[in-house]
């Protein structure tokens, strides 16, 4: 029976044998995370060989005759480049292998473009306010970045194409001072969404008012697949080439949740007019970022295909847990009609929309039981949930054991918090 | 006979001799480079081994029973602050150990002083100008970092004992607009000053009107000896201590010239208010460095002593041609008069002063001969030299044998470059 149709006596009944039923949980004092999108130690074993490839004996002396030890090579090593176009979909002199951290990237990039503009024009602390739009829910690092730097975050609604282009069209339009959107165009985090063609191709025909405006295509998940025939996505950068609109994306991508978090490559790719911009700048800030493990990705992997090969073992170990998860929802949740979650075809979370105005009790209770959630609200600009629903679920980093608990103990708190809300209604 | 004494007639039949020599040089089309303070390849293989030291058996847990190969650790792992505190002369709570290069901790550290404020104080973006004490010759590229932030570049005239330390308390104690100052306290890049006790003390005890005003203490070249009992420098953060004076310094080291340039690890010490502030901005920039490689440094190490042992065998490669240099200087340059130079016991560089006005032509007469060496000017802000007759000799990484070559050509262009001017004046 549906939560909603119950009568506030069946209700109270139940609501008492839920608390009974969570009080049981907290008395264990159980410590669980499923807070961020960490790969488990399994996935990290999967490239444990990667610290053999390189040792004493190896010759690092690249295709160019660059010892690959010394400093130089600003954009990266060429065999790395390479490598990593074909995953983020662009060609080899469209590419700059950085250091260890996408984020990292498009805080660089967005640190230039504040204080000493993009490609020529206004840096944007010149400016009384600028903006960015933001499809929520979304990745929370991608949102404190521009709060960081004072810029206002529009929210940009989303449903299962996309964002809304209508209203994204229609503000980059009309408005000089809105300079950038925040995209995680496959499975965006954390509703692992897939952009539709329209979208990507609205996306790529953009002609926004700002001449600084750009899209950020974070696409941290494009090959981070759950299933085994994934829906493609379009190619945004062959679409911006069609319409002569090459300079308004930035795409990004890493291999952070393909081989070692902190220990990975990332990587940017960019029109020539806008790497050759940013080059000039990141040549003042670093001499050049760590060749040796570009060389030791490159030796590793060898091949692009060998790198989707790995991510199947990758997905061999977080798909049963992302079942876990939906299974528990399904049996639980779903006849209550107490929440909406999405059903990923990959990437690193589940988003889950409880009833309006419980999102913050639900994290609070598991937080009490021992489980921790990404915060309520953290997957909106300034962790402001406008109805307070949406709590994002990462599965991959707990045990299967350890998440059909965390998940039993979640499924009780949104119980709980839908019982209690509704009983105040 | 110093050429300044000689008449024209006999330095005109001198010249020619020379100009004959310099075309011998320049028939052999040779390509050598002087310009940088590059590590040599024999130098890189000394650290050869330390590929060998984690491999896919390694532990990569922590002390703190934390997977070095995920996330977090932000301010790097504690095994590395251990080792490296040593090394720039703090406690281990006063270090935050990063990615692979001091330049890009000074770079962010400028960026965010500069969009964010530094602790709390008025963005330098909200100034009309402001300002860097530069002491000169200086490194290149930290006055490249403050040139790319439009911050105005005051010169500070340097001796024996270091900057010129009655300007500095005078220039710092009336103009709220100074920010910050360069320092390279040991073998100074590119003279090899070593900061005399004195200079120590009054920067520690310095004043500023400014309270973001900051010393950026770069002590790159600290462990870089080329003596064998060299001279210490006081440390600046004990004497900061003193005066309760800990927050005006950033310490930045980096094994970048220990190691691998480009695959080190480099290092930031300052005081803990200084640190937390920086350390919430970091988070926003990157969710951590690279532990793997920090915990590659560690364990190839081991011990503080290990990494001075381990210098010992940069300095039996390097202070050879450090001779090569100094011997062909006293031999061919010396007895005319036409030229002064440092004697380092430590560091990357010797630092030539040739007759006022002749910097630039020797540059070009070497290059044209097929020796690079750093732009004249280059270690003054602005690349601009006011007499043109400072030039950075970096002798490390071309062979002896290279190295004799490129000093004998040097010192021709030397020779010619003056000539040209006393027979012009």
């Amino acid at each position: 029976m549906r939560l909603t149709e119950m009568d506030k006596t069946a209700l109270a009944e139940q609501k008492e044998q839920w608390e009974e039923k969570y009080n049981g949980f907290k008395a264990k004092g159980l410590s669980l995370n499923m807070a961020r999108g960490k790969p488990a130690p399994e996935q990290l074993d999967l490239s444990r060989d990667m610290l053999d490839i390189l040792n004493s004996k190896s010759d690092l002396i690249g295709e160019d005759d660059i010892d690959y030890r010394n400093y130089g090579l600003l954009s990266g090593i060429p065999e790395a480049k390479k490598l990593f176009c074909k995953m983020i979909g662009v060609s080899q002199d469209q590419i700059v292998v950085c250091g260890n951290a996408s984020l990292n990237i498009m805080y660089d990039i967005i640190s230039t473009a504040y204080a000493k503009g993009i490609c020529g024009e206004k840096p944007w602390c010149r400016y009384e306010k600028v903006k960015f739009l933001c499809p929520v829910p979304g990745y929370d690092r991608h949102f404190a970045i521009c709060e960081s730097f004072g810029i206002e975050m529009i929210n940009i609604p989303t449903d299962e194409n996309g964002p809304d282009m209508d209203m994204v069209e229609k503000l980059v339009s009309e408005d000089e001072t809105i300079k950038g959107i925040w995209c995680v165009p496959q499975y965006s985090n954390p509703t692992g969404i897939v952009y539709s063609d329209e979208t990507v191709k609205r996306f790529a025909a953009l002609k926004p008012k700002a001449a600084d405006f750009r899209i950020f295509w974070d696409n941290a998940y494009c090959i981070h697949h759950l299933v085994d025939s994934p829906k493609p996505v379009m190619n945004i950068m062959d679409e911006c080439s069609k319409n002569g609109n090459e300079d308004i994306v930035y795409i990004l991508g890493s291999t952070s949740k393909v081989t070692f978090p902190g220990a990975g490559v990332a990587v940017l790719g960019a029109s020539r007019k806008n790497l050759d911009y940013l080059l000039k700048v990141m040549g003042i800030r670093t001499i050049g970022y760590d060749k040796i493990n570009q060389l030791r990705h490159v030796r590793y992997f060898g091949t692009f295909e060998n790198i989707l090969e790995h991510m199947k073992k990758h997905k061999a170990i977080i798909r049963p847990k992302f079942d876990v998860v939906l299974d528990m929802l399904d049996k639980e949740i779903d006849p209550l009609g107490i929440g909406t979650w999405t059903k990923p075809d990959g990437g690193y979370f589940v988003s889950f929309d409880s009833l309006p105005g419980c999102a913050s009790r639900i994290v609070a209770l598991c937080k009490e039981a021992g489980v921790t959630l990404t915060g309520a609200g953290a997957a909106f600009p300034y962790k402001k949930d406008p109805e307070d629903k949406n709590i994002r679920i990462a599965p991959t980093y707990p045990s299967v054991d350890e998440l059909k608990t965390a998940m039993e103990i979640f499924c009780i708190a949104v119980k709980l918090a839908s019982a209690e809300k509704l009983m105040n209604e």
